[in-house]
C-alpha cells in the first residue's frame, strides 16, 4: 500500500529515542521500525569505538563524512540485504512503541530569512509603502541567531507565550499573545567544527554539514512587531522552536539536487555558485493544521541555497561547532497556497483559513501543527523527511487581554 | 602598596585555569594568587560531592544559591583566618604562572542595549533625522541573541572579520572590516536553570544568577550598518566576544547596588521595580586602547537593570540553562568621555582619539583593548571585576579594500 514509505531503505535518517530504561539510545528509521544502532552497533560492525554509546547523535555528527559515509554503507547492506536478516532482526522494533528525544544537542541556532517570496509578503505586511526587500536582501542571506535552549522535539507541547504588544491605538498591552504563527522551514545540522577565523567556503558545505530536519519557528507575530527594531527577532521567537525527530543524511538527497532560481544581481565571489552543484533542494512540504493541509511550500523556490547560508555565517571568521543547527526561514513559494506561515496564509489576519475545526487567523489553544516533506530519491523512489508536530496549550495564566484570536478548543485531531 | 587590591578576600571571584597537565582546574583569586579548588575542596572541606572535579564552573553555577553561599562563607574562613594558614598554603599559587581558560560552557548568549546614552548616540548617527530611541525603547530592554559559540576568554586575539559592506557610492565591498570597533559591558551568568513556560521574575534574579563578568563586545561597524535591517546584528558581532577570565560573585556587590536612574513612562508590571530592592550596580568601568585610558564608562547609569533583562527574557516562557549569558548592552554615561564604544567616543570616526601609539578612528591590527573595572565593597573596600583584554589580529587574507583603517602598528604596549 505505501511502496515509497518516506522511510525506505534509500532514506536512513539518524534520531534517539528513549529506551526502556528511559536513556537515550541512537536509532535509524526504517519502514515504521527503529534499528536500535546503540546496541546494533557493536554487535553487527564488531566495533568497539562507542560511536553510538551515549545514545544520542553528537559523537557520530563530529566524525565526519567519512565515518557517515561509512555507517551508511554499513546500514544498507545490514537493512537490504537478505542473508543480514537474522542478524538484524534482533535489534528492530515498532516505532510507534517509542518515544523520539532530541536527537542532538543544539549547539548554536541560526534563522535565516530565504525565501524571496516570504521576505517581501512580509515586508509589504510590515512596511507597507516601501520597497517590499530590504536593499541587502539580494546581496547576502540575512539571518539572526536564535535561542538554542528552546529547540525542542517535535510533541513538545507549545506553551502559548506572553509579551508586550502595543495596540493600533498605541496602548501597550501585557498577555499571552493572540497572533501566534508557525514557520515551515528546514534545518540544517552541522557535524564537523570548523576553526575561529577561517570561513567554510561552498565547496565545502558537504564536509561539515550532515543533514536536515524539518522545522516549526513558531512566531508570536504582537510581540515580534512590537520588539524587532532595531536589533531584530527575539522574544516573538525564543520562545519555542520545534524539529522534526529524524535527520535526514545529506547523502540521501543526492537525486533532491536542483538549480536554485536565478539570481540577479550575481552574488559576490564568497556566494556565487555559478560554477559549483549548487544545492538547491527539490524538497516538498505540506503544513496541516487540525488536519486540513494549509500550504504546500516548495523549498526548491528559495533564493539562497543552506551553502550559500553556510559560506555567509562564516565569512567573518566565525566557527562553527558540532550540533550548530542553522533554519532555511520560510518556505513560501509564489502561489498562495504555498505560503509557509499564517501571517502570509490570512494575509495579516485579513483573510480567515477554513480548517476542519472552524476558521483560523492565527492558532488557537488546542491547535495542532504538523509539517511534513518529501523529495524525489533514486529510481523514482520518494524521499521522506518524517514531521514536525506541535499542539499549542494555553498561557499558564491565560487572561487574554485581547479576543481576537479564535476561540480555543480542546480536541486535537490526529 | 596595593591595599584595595581588586581581589581582595571581599570579592572571592571564581574561574578555571589549566592545570599542569593543560586541564582545566576552578581557581579563586586572592590578591595575586590563585586557590586551586579542585584540590582544596575535597581537601579542606572533606566532600567528595565532586562539585569542582571538570575544572570548569558549570556544575557550581547549576548547585544554586544555597550552595554558592555555603562555599563563599568555607572560602572566607579559609582565607581569612590566620589558624587556616597552613592548611591553606599548598593549594596557593601565583595567578601569573597560569593560563586562565573560558570558565563556564556558554549555553545561549544574549546580548542587551540598556544604556540610554548608547542608544540615543546610536540613534543619531545609524538614522539622522528620526527619534533616536526607537518607540519600544523605554518600554522593554531590548536585546537579541548573539553566538555562543564563539564567546573567548580574555587574552585570545581577536582575528579582524571580513565580510561585505556598502560604500557611501552604493558600491557592495567583501574584505577585512575597516570599522572594527569595540562595546564595554558587563555580562551576567545564568546558574539555575528555568522551566520552559514558567517566566522568572524579578524578585527571583539572584536566584537563577550566579555573578558578574566583563565583556567585550567586539563590532564591525561597516559590516552591521549594511546587514542589520530587518533582523538585527549577526556578522557584525558574532566573530568574536571576550569575557574576563573571573566571575565575581553577586554576593560580592552586596555594598555596589544602587537604584537605576528614574523611568519614565513607569514600566509595566513584570519589569516594574519600584517595590524591589532594584539591582542598579555601581560599577565603574575603564576602557584602555594600547595603554591610554579612551573611557570610563559608569554601570550605574543604565536604563534598565540585569534583573530587569532577565525577567524581560523569560516572560515569553523561554527557560534558562546553566551557562547562559547575558550582556547588559554598551556602557555609555551621559559625558563624551564615558561612551563604551570607538564609534561614540569618535562620533562616528569624525573626531579621531589620540593614544600613545597614534591617532585611532577604529581598531587597527596590533591594537589591543583592555577594560578592567571595579565596584564599592563593604567598609569602604573596593571589589575589582579584573579585565578583560584583546589584540586584534589581521585578517589572514588581509587584501584590505579600503584603507580608511589606521595603519597596522605591530607592537603592543602592555
Amino acid at each position: 500500500m505505501r511502496e515509497n514509505h518516506p522511510f525506505g531503505l534509500q532514506t536512513l535518517p539518524f534520531g534517539s529515542f528513549a529506551g526502556p530504561d528511559g536513556r537515550p539510545r541512537v536509532g535509524v528509521a526504517i519502514g515504521d521500525h527503529i534499528l536500535d544502532l546503540t546496541a546494533a552497533w557493536p554487535a553487527l560492525s564488531g566495533s568497539d569505538d562507542g560511536l553510538f554509546a551515549a545514545g544520542t547523535l553528537d559523537r557520530f555528527l563530529a566524525a565526519g563524512p567519512e565515518c557517515w559515509a561509512r555507517v551508511r554503507q554499513l546500514l544498507t547492506h545490514w537493512l537490504g540485504e537478505v542473508s543480514e536478516r537474522g542478524r538484524v532482526a534482533t535489534f528492530l522494533s515498532l516505532a510507534s512503541a517509542h518515544t523520539m528525544l532530541l536527537p542532538f544537542e543544539v549547539a548554536d541556532y541560526v534563522d535565516f530569512y530565504a525565501s524571496e517570496h516570504h521576505a517581501a509578503n512580509l515586508g509589504r505586511m510590515f512596511r507597507p509603502g516601501s520597497e517590499p526587500l530590504t536593499p541587502n536582501w539580494k546581496h547576502m542571506p540575512i539571518g539572526y541567531h536564535g535561542r538554542a535552549g528552546t529547540v525542542v522535539v517535535s510533541g513538545t507541547p507549545i506553551v502559548r507565550p506572553r509579551g508586550q504588544r502595543r495596540t493600533a491605538d498605541g496602548d501597550i498591552q501585557v498577555g499571552p499573545s493572540t497572533r501566534l504563527d508557525i514557520e515551515a522551514e528546514l534545518g540544517f545540522v552541522v557535524g564537523v567544527p570548523s576553526t575561529m577565523g577561517t570561513p567554510v567556503p561552498l565547496s565545502r558545505f558537504d564536509r561539515h554539514v550532515f543533514g536536515v530536519c524539518l522545522l516549526n519557528d513558531w512566531s508570536a507575530r504582537d510581540i515580534q512587531a512590537w520588539e524587532y527594531v532595531p536589533l531584530g527577532p527575539f522574544l516573538g521567537k525564543s520562545f519555542a522552536t520545534s524539529i522534526s525527530p529524524w535527520i535526514v543524511p545529506l547523502a540521501a538527497l543526492e537525486h533532491a539536487r536542483v538549480a536554485p532560481p536565478p539570481r540577479s544581481p550575481r552574488p559576490v565571489e564568497y556566494l556565487d555558485d555559478t560554477g559549483e552543484a549548487p544545492w538547491g533542494l527539490d524538497i516538498r512540504l505540506e503544513v496541516r493544521l487540525n488536519g486540513t493541509k494549509v500550504s504546500e511550500p516548495p523549498f526548491a523556490e528559495m533564493y539562497w541555497t543552506p551553502a550559500q547560508q553556510l559560506a555567509h555565517m562564516t565569512v567573518n571568521g566565525a566557527g562553527l561547532r558540532t550540533g550548530d543547527l542553522f533554519a532555511s526561514g520560510t518556505i513560501s513559494g509564489p502561489t498562495p497556497e504555498s505560503r509557509g506561515s499564517l501571517i502570509e496564509l490570512t494575509w495579516n489576519g485579513e483573510h480567515p483559513l477554513r480548517v476542519e475545526s472552524g476558521e483560523r487567523t492565527f492558532l488557537a489553544d488546542g491547535d495542532e501543527v504538523v509539517i511534513t516533506a518529501t523529495a524525489p530519491g533514486p529510481y523514482g523512489t520518494t524521499i521522506g523527511l518524517g514531521e514536525v508536530a506541535g499542539t499549542v496549550v494555553a498561557s499558564p495564566e491565560s487572561k487574554s487581554l485581547d479576543d481576537s484570536a479564535a476561540p480555543a478548543h480542546s480536541t486535537s485531531r490526529r
